[in-house]
Protein backbone atom coordinates (compact mmCIF):
# COMPACT_ATOMS: atom_id res chain seq x y z
CA UNK A 1 0.00 0.00 0.00
CA UNK A 2 1.61 3.35 -1.17
CA UNK A 3 1.73 6.30 1.69
CA UNK A 4 -0.67 9.11 1.68
CA UNK A 5 2.61 11.41 0.68
CA UNK A 6 3.43 9.43 -2.21
CA UNK A 7 -0.63 9.06 -3.28
CA UNK A 8 -0.56 13.50 -3.03
CA UNK A 9 2.72 13.13 -4.55
CA UNK A 10 1.27 11.21 -7.59
CA UNK A 11 -2.21 13.44 -7.55
CA UNK A 12 -0.80 16.12 -7.66
CA UNK A 13 1.81 14.94 -10.63
CA UNK A 14 -1.07 13.75 -12.74
CA UNK A 15 -3.30 16.72 -13.03
CA UNK A 16 0.45 19.62 -12.43
CA UNK A 17 -1.38 20.79 -9.92
CA UNK A 18 -1.55 21.81 -6.38
CA UNK A 19 -5.44 23.24 -6.27
CA UNK A 20 -7.37 22.02 -3.71
CA UNK A 21 -11.37 22.77 -4.17
CA UNK A 22 -12.96 22.80 -0.61
CA UNK A 23 -16.68 21.11 -1.21
CA UNK A 24 -18.73 23.39 1.37
CA UNK A 25 -22.00 23.30 -0.45
CA UNK A 26 -23.91 26.52 1.36
CA UNK A 27 -27.88 26.16 0.13
CA UNK A 28 -27.90 29.94 0.58
CA UNK A 29 -25.19 30.26 -2.15
CA UNK A 30 -25.70 27.18 -4.22
CA UNK A 31 -26.78 27.04 -8.11
CA UNK A 32 -28.57 24.40 -7.72
CA UNK A 33 -30.60 23.01 -4.61
CA UNK A 34 -29.61 19.74 -4.05
CA UNK A 35 -26.16 18.89 -2.51
CA UNK A 36 -25.01 15.90 -4.47
CA UNK A 37 -26.01 17.02 -7.62
CA UNK A 38 -24.11 20.43 -6.59
CA UNK A 39 -21.14 18.76 -5.70
CA UNK A 40 -21.49 16.47 -8.82
CA UNK A 41 -21.52 19.72 -11.10
CA UNK A 42 -18.61 20.89 -9.58
CA UNK A 43 -16.31 17.79 -9.37
CA UNK A 44 -17.73 17.02 -13.10
CA UNK A 45 -16.34 20.61 -14.20
CA UNK A 46 -12.83 20.53 -12.39
CA UNK A 47 -11.44 16.68 -11.56
CA UNK A 48 -8.77 17.25 -14.47
CA UNK A 49 -7.57 20.44 -12.69
CA UNK A 50 -7.53 19.76 -8.85
CA UNK A 51 -5.26 17.12 -6.83
CA UNK A 52 -7.74 16.66 -4.12
CA UNK A 53 -11.01 17.90 -2.98
CA UNK A 54 -12.03 19.03 0.47
CA UNK A 55 -15.52 18.52 1.83
CA UNK A 56 -15.80 20.79 5.20
CA UNK A 57 -17.87 18.52 7.22
CA UNK A 58 -20.24 21.55 9.19
CA UNK A 59 -21.35 22.58 5.86
CA UNK A 60 -23.22 18.43 5.93
CA UNK A 61 -24.01 18.76 9.74
CA UNK A 62 -25.91 21.58 9.20
CA UNK A 63 -28.36 19.65 7.14
CA UNK A 64 -28.55 16.88 9.58
CA UNK A 65 -28.89 13.10 8.71
CA UNK A 66 -29.47 13.83 5.46
CA UNK A 67 -26.46 16.17 4.85
CA UNK A 68 -24.17 13.29 6.05
CA UNK A 69 -25.66 11.01 3.41
CA UNK A 70 -25.70 14.06 0.78
CA UNK A 71 -21.48 13.89 1.91
CA UNK A 72 -21.46 10.25 1.96
CA UNK A 73 -22.62 9.78 -1.89
CA UNK A 74 -20.47 12.67 -2.56
CA UNK A 75 -17.62 10.79 -1.45
CA UNK A 76 -18.76 7.65 -3.50
CA UNK A 77 -18.86 9.70 -6.40
CA UNK A 78 -15.56 11.19 -6.21
CA UNK A 79 -14.21 7.29 -5.92
CA UNK A 80 -16.24 6.23 -9.32
CA UNK A 81 -15.03 9.45 -11.36
CA UNK A 82 -11.75 10.47 -10.00
CA UNK A 83 -10.40 7.31 -8.44
CA UNK A 84 -6.81 9.27 -7.53
CA UNK A 85 -7.78 12.48 -6.39
CA UNK A 86 -6.95 13.06 -2.05
CA UNK A 87 -10.58 13.12 -0.64
CA UNK A 88 -9.41 15.29 2.61
CA UNK A 89 -12.15 15.59 5.50
CA UNK A 90 -11.87 19.17 6.87
CA UNK A 91 -13.32 18.95 10.29
CA UNK A 92 -11.22 19.89 12.69
CA UNK A 93 -11.61 17.17 15.24
CA UNK A 94 -10.08 16.04 18.04
CA UNK A 95 -11.04 15.11 21.89
CA UNK A 96 -9.19 13.19 24.23
CA UNK A 97 -7.78 9.79 22.66
CA UNK A 98 -11.00 7.29 23.53
CA UNK A 99 -13.19 9.72 21.35
CA UNK A 100 -10.85 10.68 18.80
CA UNK A 101 -10.78 6.88 18.21
CA UNK A 102 -14.07 7.28 17.62
CA UNK A 103 -14.07 10.18 15.55
CA UNK A 104 -10.90 8.31 13.23
CA UNK A 105 -13.25 5.32 12.95
CA UNK A 106 -15.96 7.90 11.11
CA UNK A 107 -13.44 9.30 8.69
CA UNK A 108 -11.39 6.39 8.16
CA UNK A 109 -13.06 3.37 7.80
CA UNK A 110 -16.69 4.23 7.73
CA UNK A 111 -16.10 7.53 5.23
CA UNK A 112 -12.77 6.53 3.59
CA UNK A 113 -11.06 9.58 3.60
CA UNK A 114 -7.93 9.54 2.22
CA UNK A 115 -6.94 12.70 5.29
CA UNK A 116 -8.62 14.54 7.69
CA UNK A 117 -7.54 17.74 9.05
CA UNK A 118 -7.24 17.76 13.11
CA UNK A 119 -7.09 19.86 16.20
CA UNK A 120 -4.29 18.95 18.67
CA UNK A 121 -5.23 21.25 21.57
CA UNK A 122 -5.27 18.18 23.80
CA UNK A 123 -2.00 16.97 22.94
CA UNK A 124 -0.10 13.93 21.74
CA UNK A 125 -2.47 11.26 23.41
CA UNK A 126 -5.43 13.09 21.84
CA UNK A 127 -3.91 13.09 18.15
CA UNK A 128 -2.54 9.57 18.76
CA UNK A 129 -6.13 7.75 17.12
CA UNK A 130 -5.49 9.31 14.09
CA UNK A 131 -1.83 9.23 13.39
CA UNK A 132 -2.48 5.18 13.81
CA UNK A 133 -3.78 4.77 10.61
CA UNK A 134 -0.22 5.13 8.90
CA UNK A 135 -1.39 5.44 5.45
CA UNK A 136 -3.85 8.14 6.04
CA UNK A 137 -2.60 12.03 6.06
CA UNK A 138 -3.31 13.76 9.44
CA UNK A 139 -3.37 17.31 8.93
CA UNK A 140 -2.67 19.35 12.40
CA UNK A 141 -4.63 23.16 11.93
CA UNK A 142 -1.60 25.14 12.82
CA UNK A 143 -2.25 28.67 12.14
CA UNK A 144 -5.63 29.41 11.27
CA UNK A 145 -6.49 31.82 8.32
CA UNK A 146 -9.02 33.91 10.11
CA UNK A 147 -8.43 37.49 11.36
CA UNK A 148 -8.49 36.64 15.42
CA UNK A 149 -6.02 33.72 14.75
CA UNK A 150 -3.59 35.23 16.60
CA UNK A 151 -5.45 35.63 19.74
CA UNK A 152 -4.53 32.54 21.46
CA UNK A 153 -2.03 31.25 17.82
CA UNK A 154 0.22 33.95 18.34
CA UNK A 155 0.63 34.52 22.12
CA UNK A 156 4.67 33.72 23.30
CA UNK A 157 4.83 30.39 25.06
CA UNK A 158 7.78 29.78 27.40
CA UNK A 159 8.83 25.89 28.06
CA UNK A 160 12.11 25.01 27.18
CA UNK A 161 13.04 28.22 25.28
CA UNK A 162 11.55 31.54 25.21
CA UNK A 163 10.60 33.52 21.98
CA UNK A 164 8.08 30.79 20.64
CA UNK A 165 4.39 31.46 19.84
CA UNK A 166 2.01 28.78 20.35
CA UNK A 167 1.86 28.33 16.78
CA UNK A 168 5.15 27.47 16.47
CA UNK A 169 5.21 24.58 19.26
CA UNK A 170 2.13 23.24 17.68
CA UNK A 171 4.28 23.08 14.50
CA UNK A 172 7.28 21.32 16.37
CA UNK A 173 5.18 19.03 18.06
CA UNK A 174 3.39 17.66 14.51
CA UNK A 175 7.14 17.31 13.45
CA UNK A 176 8.17 15.26 16.57
CA UNK A 177 4.31 13.27 15.98
CA UNK A 178 5.73 12.14 12.25
CA UNK A 179 7.17 9.19 12.94
CA UNK A 180 5.14 7.26 10.35
CA UNK A 181 5.61 10.13 7.84
CA UNK A 182 1.34 10.69 7.86
CA UNK A 183 1.13 13.50 9.35
CA UNK A 184 0.26 17.75 7.35
CA UNK A 185 -0.21 21.27 8.58
CA UNK A 186 -2.83 23.66 7.83
CA UNK A 187 -1.90 26.90 7.71
CA UNK A 188 -3.54 29.91 6.27
CA UNK A 189 -3.02 31.95 2.88
CA UNK A 190 -3.95 35.40 5.03
CA UNK A 191 -0.82 34.94 6.87
CA UNK A 192 2.46 34.37 4.79
CA UNK A 193 4.69 35.33 7.32
CA UNK A 194 3.62 32.49 9.08
CA UNK A 195 3.62 29.99 6.88
CA UNK A 196 6.95 30.94 6.33
CA UNK A 197 7.73 30.00 9.83
CA UNK A 198 5.90 27.00 9.53
CA UNK A 199 7.52 25.99 6.35
CA UNK A 200 10.94 26.77 8.07
CA UNK A 201 10.48 23.87 11.24
CA UNK A 202 9.19 21.51 9.13
CA UNK A 203 11.06 21.28 6.14
CA UNK A 204 9.64 18.24 4.23
CA UNK A 205 5.57 18.41 5.33
CA UNK A 206 2.80 18.38 3.17
CA UNK A 207 0.59 22.06 4.30
CA UNK A 208 -2.37 22.61 3.35
CA UNK A 209 -3.18 26.47 2.70
CA UNK A 210 -6.92 27.84 2.99
CA UNK A 211 -7.73 31.05 2.03
CA UNK A 212 -6.76 32.05 -1.35
CA UNK A 213 -10.10 32.90 -2.64
CA UNK A 214 -13.10 34.49 -1.07
CA UNK A 215 -10.73 35.06 2.39
CA UNK A 216 -8.45 36.96 -0.28
CA UNK A 217 -4.93 35.30 1.38
CA UNK A 218 -2.66 36.27 -1.33
CA UNK A 219 -1.73 33.84 -3.93
CA UNK A 220 2.14 34.21 -5.07
CA UNK A 221 3.19 35.03 -1.39
CA UNK A 222 1.72 31.84 -0.23
CA UNK A 223 3.03 29.39 -2.50
CA UNK A 224 6.65 30.38 -2.40
CA UNK A 225 5.98 30.77 1.90
CA UNK A 226 4.68 27.36 1.17
CA UNK A 227 6.10 25.22 -1.20
CA UNK A 228 8.90 22.72 0.01
CA UNK A 229 12.50 23.11 -1.66
CA UNK A 230 10.95 21.19 -4.53
CA UNK A 231 8.02 23.68 -4.99
CA UNK A 232 6.15 20.30 -3.66
CA UNK A 233 4.20 19.38 -0.49
CA UNK A 234 2.23 22.13 -0.69
CA UNK A 235 -1.80 22.02 -1.37
CA UNK A 236 -3.92 25.46 -1.86
CA UNK A 237 -7.24 25.15 -1.40
CA UNK A 238 -10.25 27.25 -2.51
CA UNK A 239 -14.21 27.04 -1.87
CA UNK A 240 -16.45 29.79 -1.75
CA UNK A 241 -14.27 31.92 -5.45
CA UNK A 242 -14.77 28.06 -7.35
CA UNK A 243 -17.91 27.28 -5.98
CA UNK A 244 -19.70 30.27 -6.23
CA UNK A 245 -18.51 31.99 -8.96
CA UNK A 246 -21.60 32.11 -10.49
CA UNK A 247 -25.17 30.89 -8.92
CA UNK A 248 -26.80 30.53 -12.25
CA UNK A 249 -27.82 26.99 -12.54
CA UNK A 250 -27.09 27.28 -16.64
CA UNK A 251 -23.47 28.07 -16.21
CA UNK A 252 -22.24 27.54 -12.75
CA UNK A 253 -20.36 24.31 -13.90
CA UNK A 254 -18.04 26.46 -16.49
CA UNK A 255 -18.00 29.27 -14.40
CA UNK A 256 -15.95 26.89 -11.19
CA UNK A 257 -13.99 25.65 -13.73
CA UNK A 258 -12.95 28.93 -15.03
CA UNK A 259 -12.04 29.94 -11.76
CA UNK A 260 -10.39 26.68 -11.20
CA UNK A 261 -8.24 27.20 -14.24
CA UNK A 262 -6.93 30.45 -13.37
CA UNK A 263 -6.26 29.09 -9.78
CA UNK A 264 -4.15 26.13 -11.17
CA UNK A 265 -2.50 28.26 -13.74
CA UNK A 266 -1.81 31.46 -11.03
CA UNK A 267 -0.10 28.63 -8.94
CA UNK A 268 1.68 26.63 -11.36
CA UNK A 269 2.89 30.48 -12.92
CA UNK A 270 4.40 31.04 -9.54
CA UNK A 271 5.82 27.39 -9.18
CA UNK A 272 7.89 28.29 -12.96
CA UNK A 273 8.73 32.02 -11.71
CA UNK A 274 10.65 30.13 -9.01
CA UNK A 275 12.68 27.37 -11.31
CA UNK A 276 9.94 24.90 -9.42
CA UNK A 277 8.08 24.19 -12.89
CA UNK A 278 6.31 20.34 -13.38
CA UNK B 1 -37.60 32.84 27.01
CA UNK B 2 -35.24 31.79 29.78
CA UNK B 3 -31.70 32.14 29.83
CA UNK B 4 -29.47 28.69 29.56
CA UNK B 5 -28.23 29.70 32.78
CA UNK B 6 -31.93 29.71 34.18
CA UNK B 7 -32.75 26.25 32.38
CA UNK B 8 -29.57 24.62 33.68
CA UNK B 9 -30.35 25.57 37.30
CA UNK B 10 -34.17 24.20 36.77
CA UNK B 11 -32.72 21.40 35.82
CA UNK B 12 -30.36 21.08 38.88
CA UNK B 13 -33.03 21.73 40.96
CA UNK B 14 -35.74 19.71 39.97
CA UNK B 15 -33.50 16.70 40.46
CA UNK B 16 -31.44 17.75 43.16
CA UNK B 17 -28.42 16.57 40.62
CA UNK B 18 -25.58 18.06 39.27
CA UNK B 19 -24.99 14.27 37.06
CA UNK B 20 -24.61 14.43 33.17
CA UNK B 21 -24.77 11.06 31.72
CA UNK B 22 -22.49 11.11 28.69
CA UNK B 23 -24.32 8.92 25.95
CA UNK B 24 -21.58 7.43 24.45
CA UNK B 25 -22.53 4.62 22.31
CA UNK B 26 -20.07 2.13 21.70
CA UNK B 27 -20.66 -1.09 20.13
CA UNK B 28 -17.87 -2.74 21.45
CA UNK B 29 -19.25 -2.39 25.18
CA UNK B 30 -23.05 -2.23 24.68
CA UNK B 31 -25.13 -4.46 26.63
CA UNK B 32 -27.51 -4.64 23.36
CA UNK B 33 -26.66 -3.74 20.02
CA UNK B 34 -28.78 -1.08 18.69
CA UNK B 35 -28.21 2.74 19.37
CA UNK B 36 -31.31 4.20 20.13
CA UNK B 37 -32.62 0.88 22.38
CA UNK B 38 -29.42 0.99 24.26
CA UNK B 39 -29.89 4.87 24.33
CA UNK B 40 -33.38 5.16 25.42
CA UNK B 41 -32.68 2.09 27.95
CA UNK B 42 -29.86 4.15 29.93
CA UNK B 43 -32.16 7.63 29.83
CA UNK B 44 -35.29 5.71 31.13
CA UNK B 45 -33.27 4.04 33.81
CA UNK B 46 -31.44 7.51 34.90
CA UNK B 47 -34.21 10.25 33.90
CA UNK B 48 -35.04 10.86 37.37
CA UNK B 49 -31.39 11.49 38.34
CA UNK B 50 -29.62 13.05 35.84
CA UNK B 51 -29.51 17.23 34.80
CA UNK B 52 -28.31 16.67 31.21
CA UNK B 53 -27.68 14.48 28.55
CA UNK B 54 -24.60 14.59 26.83
CA UNK B 55 -24.06 12.73 23.71
CA UNK B 56 -20.59 12.73 22.18
CA UNK B 57 -20.67 13.04 18.42
CA UNK B 58 -17.65 10.73 17.87
CA UNK B 59 -19.50 7.95 18.91
CA UNK B 60 -22.55 8.13 16.31
CA UNK B 61 -20.26 9.62 13.59
CA UNK B 62 -18.45 6.36 14.03
CA UNK B 63 -21.47 4.94 12.31
CA UNK B 64 -22.00 6.80 9.67
CA UNK B 65 -25.26 8.69 8.56
CA UNK B 66 -26.78 6.06 10.56
CA UNK B 67 -25.37 6.18 13.49
CA UNK B 68 -26.76 10.86 12.71
CA UNK B 69 -30.01 9.32 12.53
CA UNK B 70 -29.44 7.46 15.91
CA UNK B 71 -28.28 10.43 17.06
CA UNK B 72 -31.24 12.59 16.03
CA UNK B 73 -34.06 9.82 17.36
CA UNK B 74 -32.09 10.08 20.77
CA UNK B 75 -32.25 13.72 21.01
CA UNK B 76 -36.24 13.44 20.22
CA UNK B 77 -36.77 10.81 22.38
CA UNK B 78 -35.16 12.48 25.64
CA UNK B 79 -37.45 15.65 24.79
CA UNK B 80 -40.43 13.15 25.15
CA UNK B 81 -39.28 11.85 28.11
CA UNK B 82 -37.60 14.41 29.74
CA UNK B 83 -38.23 17.85 28.96
CA UNK B 84 -36.42 19.71 30.77
CA UNK B 85 -33.22 17.90 31.08
CA UNK B 86 -30.39 20.15 29.44
CA UNK B 87 -29.82 18.09 25.97
CA UNK B 88 -25.13 18.79 25.35
CA UNK B 89 -23.83 18.16 22.31
CA UNK B 90 -20.11 17.45 22.98
CA UNK B 91 -18.21 17.49 19.89
CA UNK B 92 -15.59 19.70 20.55
CA UNK B 93 -16.35 22.21 17.45
CA UNK B 94 -14.37 24.97 16.04
CA UNK B 95 -13.46 26.72 13.27
CA UNK B 96 -13.17 30.08 11.43
CA UNK B 97 -16.37 32.42 11.68
CA UNK B 98 -18.28 31.27 8.29
CA UNK B 99 -17.39 27.56 9.06
CA UNK B 100 -18.75 27.61 12.77
CA UNK B 101 -22.00 29.54 11.94
CA UNK B 102 -22.74 26.27 10.01
CA UNK B 103 -21.62 23.84 13.07
CA UNK B 104 -23.96 26.29 15.16
CA UNK B 105 -26.58 25.81 13.19
CA UNK B 106 -26.16 21.66 13.15
CA UNK B 107 -25.91 21.88 16.72
CA UNK B 108 -28.69 24.49 17.72
CA UNK B 109 -30.88 24.71 14.70
CA UNK B 110 -30.86 21.53 13.50
CA UNK B 111 -30.64 18.75 16.12
CA UNK B 112 -32.13 21.52 18.68
CA UNK B 113 -29.66 21.24 21.51
CA UNK B 114 -29.45 23.02 24.37
CA UNK B 115 -25.85 23.59 24.84
CA UNK B 116 -22.45 22.34 22.98
CA UNK B 117 -18.92 22.51 23.77
CA UNK B 118 -16.34 24.29 21.24
CA UNK B 119 -13.25 24.70 21.00
CA UNK B 120 -11.70 28.04 20.90
CA UNK B 121 -8.24 27.16 19.29
CA UNK B 122 -9.06 30.11 16.46
CA UNK B 123 -10.11 32.65 19.11
CA UNK B 124 -13.04 35.17 19.10
CA UNK B 125 -14.53 35.77 15.64
CA UNK B 126 -14.41 31.44 15.62
CA UNK B 127 -16.62 30.94 18.76
CA UNK B 128 -18.98 33.98 17.76
CA UNK B 129 -21.18 32.29 15.59
CA UNK B 130 -22.08 29.56 18.92
CA UNK B 131 -22.45 32.49 21.32
CA UNK B 132 -24.90 34.61 18.75
CA UNK B 133 -27.43 31.73 19.88
CA UNK B 134 -28.06 33.63 23.65
CA UNK B 135 -30.66 31.06 24.58
CA UNK B 136 -27.52 28.40 24.03
CA UNK B 137 -24.68 26.98 26.55
CA UNK B 138 -21.56 27.04 24.75
CA UNK B 139 -19.05 25.39 26.79
CA UNK B 140 -15.06 26.65 25.91
CA UNK B 141 -12.84 23.27 26.54
CA UNK B 142 -10.37 24.97 28.32
CA UNK B 143 -8.87 22.23 30.71
CA UNK B 144 -8.44 18.54 28.80
CA UNK B 145 -8.89 15.27 31.30
CA UNK B 146 -6.09 13.62 29.49
CA UNK B 147 -3.15 12.63 29.79
CA UNK B 148 -1.02 14.89 27.44
CA UNK B 149 -3.79 18.01 28.44
CA UNK B 150 -0.69 19.99 29.58
CA UNK B 151 1.59 19.64 26.36
CA UNK B 152 0.05 22.65 25.21
CA UNK B 153 -2.89 23.73 27.85
CA UNK B 154 -0.28 23.89 30.33
CA UNK B 155 2.67 25.78 28.23
CA UNK B 156 3.28 29.52 30.18
CA UNK B 157 2.46 32.24 27.96
CA UNK B 158 3.33 35.75 27.67
CA UNK B 159 0.84 38.27 26.48
CA UNK B 160 0.14 41.19 28.32
CA UNK B 161 1.52 39.46 31.70
CA UNK B 162 3.55 36.55 32.75
CA UNK B 163 2.92 33.62 34.89
CA UNK B 164 -0.05 32.50 33.47
CA UNK B 165 -0.89 29.19 31.34
CA UNK B 166 -2.37 28.63 28.42
CA UNK B 167 -5.53 27.30 29.64
CA UNK B 168 -5.73 29.69 32.23
CA UNK B 169 -5.48 32.55 29.33
CA UNK B 170 -8.22 30.67 27.69
CA UNK B 171 -10.80 30.89 30.83
CA UNK B 172 -10.03 34.73 30.83
CA UNK B 173 -11.06 35.09 27.16
CA UNK B 174 -13.59 33.21 27.79
CA UNK B 175 -15.24 35.47 30.64
CA UNK B 176 -14.44 38.30 28.02
CA UNK B 177 -17.02 36.41 25.84
CA UNK B 178 -19.34 36.42 28.46
CA UNK B 179 -21.54 39.23 27.36
CA UNK B 180 -24.98 37.22 26.75
CA UNK B 181 -24.37 34.99 29.90
CA UNK B 182 -24.08 31.91 27.88
CA UNK B 183 -20.64 30.68 28.19
CA UNK B 184 -19.24 27.82 30.15
CA UNK B 185 -16.36 25.86 30.62
CA UNK B 186 -14.93 22.18 30.30
CA UNK B 187 -12.61 21.18 33.16
CA UNK B 188 -11.28 17.46 33.59
CA UNK B 189 -11.80 15.82 36.83
CA UNK B 190 -8.55 14.30 36.64
CA UNK B 191 -7.10 17.73 37.25
CA UNK B 192 -8.47 19.05 40.59
CA UNK B 193 -6.07 22.06 40.84
CA UNK B 194 -6.52 23.35 37.35
CA UNK B 195 -10.17 23.50 38.47
CA UNK B 196 -9.68 25.34 40.86
CA UNK B 197 -7.97 27.61 39.01
CA UNK B 198 -10.18 28.11 36.40
CA UNK B 199 -12.98 28.58 38.75
CA UNK B 200 -11.17 31.50 40.80
CA UNK B 201 -10.97 33.09 37.37
CA UNK B 202 -14.64 32.63 36.40
CA UNK B 203 -16.46 32.54 40.01
CA UNK B 204 -20.20 32.50 38.28
CA UNK B 205 -19.83 30.32 34.66
CA UNK B 206 -21.28 27.14 34.42
CA UNK B 207 -18.07 24.16 34.23
CA UNK B 208 -18.62 20.78 32.98
CA UNK B 209 -16.29 18.42 34.68
CA UNK B 210 -15.78 14.93 32.47
CA UNK B 211 -14.07 12.58 33.98
CA UNK B 212 -15.05 11.23 37.46
CA UNK B 213 -15.97 7.76 35.86
CA UNK B 214 -13.79 5.25 33.58
CA UNK B 215 -10.76 8.11 33.91
CA UNK B 216 -11.13 7.99 37.61
CA UNK B 217 -11.05 11.81 38.32
CA UNK B 218 -11.77 12.27 42.16
CA UNK B 219 -15.06 13.29 42.63
CA UNK B 220 -14.88 14.90 45.99
CA UNK B 221 -11.72 16.83 45.46
CA UNK B 222 -13.71 17.93 41.76
CA UNK B 223 -16.94 18.89 43.34
CA UNK B 224 -15.19 21.43 45.77
CA UNK B 225 -12.17 22.58 43.44
CA UNK B 226 -15.78 23.14 40.62
CA UNK B 227 -18.78 24.75 42.45
CA UNK B 228 -19.40 27.92 42.71
CA UNK B 229 -20.04 29.92 45.66
CA UNK B 230 -23.37 28.74 46.18
CA UNK B 231 -22.32 25.15 45.31
CA UNK B 232 -23.76 25.25 41.92
CA UNK B 233 -23.12 25.77 38.22
CA UNK B 234 -21.44 22.84 38.44
CA UNK B 235 -22.25 19.38 35.98
CA UNK B 236 -20.23 16.16 37.06
CA UNK B 237 -20.05 14.14 33.95
CA UNK B 238 -19.74 10.55 33.79
CA UNK B 239 -20.46 7.89 30.65
CA UNK B 240 -18.63 4.67 30.64
CA UNK B 241 -19.23 4.08 34.51
CA UNK B 242 -22.82 4.31 34.24
CA UNK B 243 -23.13 2.90 30.19
CA UNK B 244 -21.34 -0.23 30.86
CA UNK B 245 -21.84 -0.75 34.39
CA UNK B 246 -23.77 -4.01 33.03
CA UNK B 247 -22.97 -5.63 29.75
CA UNK B 248 -25.74 -8.10 30.33
CA UNK B 249 -28.92 -7.35 28.68
CA UNK B 250 -31.03 -8.17 31.33
CA UNK B 251 -29.62 -5.93 33.95
CA UNK B 252 -27.74 -3.12 32.45
CA UNK B 253 -30.60 -0.49 32.94
CA UNK B 254 -30.59 -1.70 36.35
CA UNK B 255 -26.83 -1.39 36.42
CA UNK B 256 -27.07 2.03 34.74
CA UNK B 257 -29.40 3.22 37.93
CA UNK B 258 -27.57 1.88 40.48
CA UNK B 259 -24.21 3.73 39.02
CA UNK B 260 -26.00 7.19 38.60
CA UNK B 261 -27.51 6.58 41.99
CA UNK B 262 -24.49 6.07 43.49
CA UNK B 263 -22.45 9.01 41.69
CA UNK B 264 -25.28 12.09 42.84
CA UNK B 265 -25.51 10.66 46.53
CA UNK B 266 -21.43 11.16 46.41
CA UNK B 267 -21.73 14.56 44.48
CA UNK B 268 -25.18 15.60 47.08
CA UNK B 269 -22.61 14.32 50.53
CA UNK B 270 -20.07 16.50 49.25
CA UNK B 271 -22.57 19.55 48.26
CA UNK B 272 -23.83 18.74 52.33
CA UNK B 273 -20.44 18.48 53.65
CA UNK B 274 -19.46 21.92 52.31
CA UNK B 275 -22.99 23.57 53.69
CA UNK B 276 -24.19 23.79 50.35
CA UNK B 277 -27.17 20.91 50.26
CA UNK B 278 -30.35 21.48 48.16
Amino acid sequence: MSTFIQRLATSCRARESLLCVGLDPDQALMAIPDILDFNKGIVDATKDLVCAYKPNLAFYEAHGSRGIVALEETVSYIRSVAPSAILLADGKRGDIGSTSAHYARALFDVWEFDATTVNGYAGSDAVEPFLAYEDKGVFVWCRSSNAGAGEFQDVNVTTDRAGRRLFELVAERASAWNRRSNVALVVGATYPDELATVRAICPDMPILVPGVGAQEGRLRASVVAGMDALGRNLIVSASRSVLYASRDPANFQQAARGAAEDLRRRINGVLEEEGRGW
